[in-house]
């Protein structure tokens, strides 16, 4: 038996034919071309849903369960709260998809799915309990619990990156103070540094972006910390301290085998990780119980379908 | 079939012989002698384990398994960490109690089982998802996921208590600085009222205690507010905005059916819930999802020998 797994991305859409064992066998993509709407959108998932399985003349009576990861929020039912980069608000792609493609669909958030493509063929494989974070501009979660995706009730959980931590100086996006992703995602950091900076910090920034914070990034901030840089390493430095912090929380939580990172942040890779371990120590209840492995996300590009597809499985098994 | 539920307290022992329903077939108890060290408290449940049994005549037989509700934190093979209040550090206590008793014995912490016993007897029956705290002197958590108890892959997780969630004007007695009980529990609000206090605030509360705040308590400060009394307002204004934080980070990850209260500052009432449900949708992330119902723990005195009991059952059927 077979499963579709659907990446839907502000900019394009990806869509893999997978097998119960969380095996690519067929793979084809499209642009998302968000001005069309949600209705366009669902017409090029259907299309692309359509091809990949003609593509390798596999009986649609093979396909179980279709799984869409989308960029957003959504309830158990499928209806999606909000996406952002699409520009969407209460639209009910779980009951749209399903007529158009006679096929059951699962939709979950691009981490939550994120998590199970980890669970299945990544870093967080053969464990009982895990968490996937994927820090980029902000910072979402996803959870495995006894071996099974968890995202709540009504299917609004694992917002790990809306936990209050403190207060910050500026507000998220969400509207709230001190959340949690306001501390460390790659926003936190060019917003930290840019207040550094224009506090008239020196730094070889300066230089490096012609004054002009607009063209910070995460990368140039890890790069001239890794060089030295004051600034740079301040702005590190936080971001290693309150990514301890919530780890910390998570930990006291949760206490799971393992916790995943990935997106673009944990790009920075060993850098990042080097001394995280010993500092979450220090946040967490049970002392000398540091147990909790943290790790690099091991899937790259591929994650969004082979999770969508294997989290259309497990949901399928409920 | 039958369970034997311990409620292991730093003052008394209660032990219950319970149906695998959860109904209380007979109960006895005994003083827990701090003093008497690990050796001589073992002894003591061993002997109120088995007058529960011999006083109605049930069979040993009959007896699935044993549960143990500590004031402390242990693991998944019944190691005690610690245990403040009976100056327990590594006590092998699941072990030393299999061998006495030749009965499987499953350990967790006191709240851990006061969530099992809500869930089976009392306000969180029925669902999937549910929190439960206890807020007295700290805060405890429990947790049901999917129906069944979670204490994470060591024994160690569901620390609610010690989430850090900003930077209190006092350390948690863990060490660390910024854990939610230190904002919400009954130690926190007598703090903070010792602070106001001792800032020359004029209350009510100073004539009441004599000018003396260690006898400050929390039903003298909900008492004091609600008659209007603007230092002891304030303490709950701010335990309460701390409570809706600390919910509204519990909900943003779990999304669970209900979170049940419970403890000596649940004692509050409907004091405690009055506007609480608003302002915990402050701090929701996905807006106009405020589900999460919020209520106060319907068990007593008896939801400890209950919940272990019951907590037995669950572990025995994993």
């Amino acid at each position: 038996m077979y499963y579709i797994g659907v990446d839907l991305g502000g900019t394009s859409i990806k869509v893999g034919l997978i097998t119960d064992k969380g095996d690519i066998i067929n793979k084809v993509s499209g642009p998302t071309e968000v001005e069309k709407g949600a209705e366009g959108i669902i017409n090029s998932i259907t299309y692309l849903v359509k091809k990949v399985i003609e593509e390798v003349n596999i009986p649609i009576e093979l396909i179980k369960a279709v799984g869409v990861g989308i960029p957003g929020v959504s309830n158990n039912h499928g209806l999606v709260y909000f996406a952002s980069n699409l520009f969407w608000k209460n639209i009910p792609l779980g009951e749209l998809l399903e007529e158009k493609l006679k096929l059951r669909v699962f939709i979950d958030n691009d981490a939550t799915v994120a998590a199970v493509a980890e669970f299945f063929k990544g870093v967080t494989r053969g464990t009982n309990n895990s968490i996937f974070l994927t820090i980029g501009t902000g910072l979402g979660g996803g959870l495995i619990i006894n071996k099974k995706v968890y995202s709540g009730s009504h299917g609004i959980g694992t917002e790990m990156g809306h936990i209050v931590i403190g207060e910050n100086f500026y507000d998220c996006s969400c509207g709230k103070n001190g959340c949690w992703e306001t501390y460390v995602s790659a926003t936190a950091m060019i917003k930290y540094c840019g207040k550094l900076l224009k506090e008239g910090n020196e730094s070889i920034l300066n230089s490096l972006i012609n004054g002009d914070t607009s063209s910070l990034n995460a990368k140039l901030i890890f790069d001239c910390a890794a060089k030295g840089d004051e600034v740079a390493s301040l702005a590190v430095d936080r971001m290693k301290k309150y990514l301890a912090i919530g780890l910390g929380n998570l930990i006291n939580i949760f206490d799971p085998e393992i916790i995943a990172i990935g997106g673009g942040v944990s790009g920075a890779g060993s850098f990042l990780l080097r001394n995280l371990k010993d500092e979450v120590g220090k946040y967490i209840y049970v002392k000398g119980m540091n147990v909790t492995e943290i790790a690099l996300a091991k899937l790259g590009n591929d994650a969004g379908i082979i999770g969508s597809g294997m989290y259309a499985k497990m949901k399928l098994e409920e």
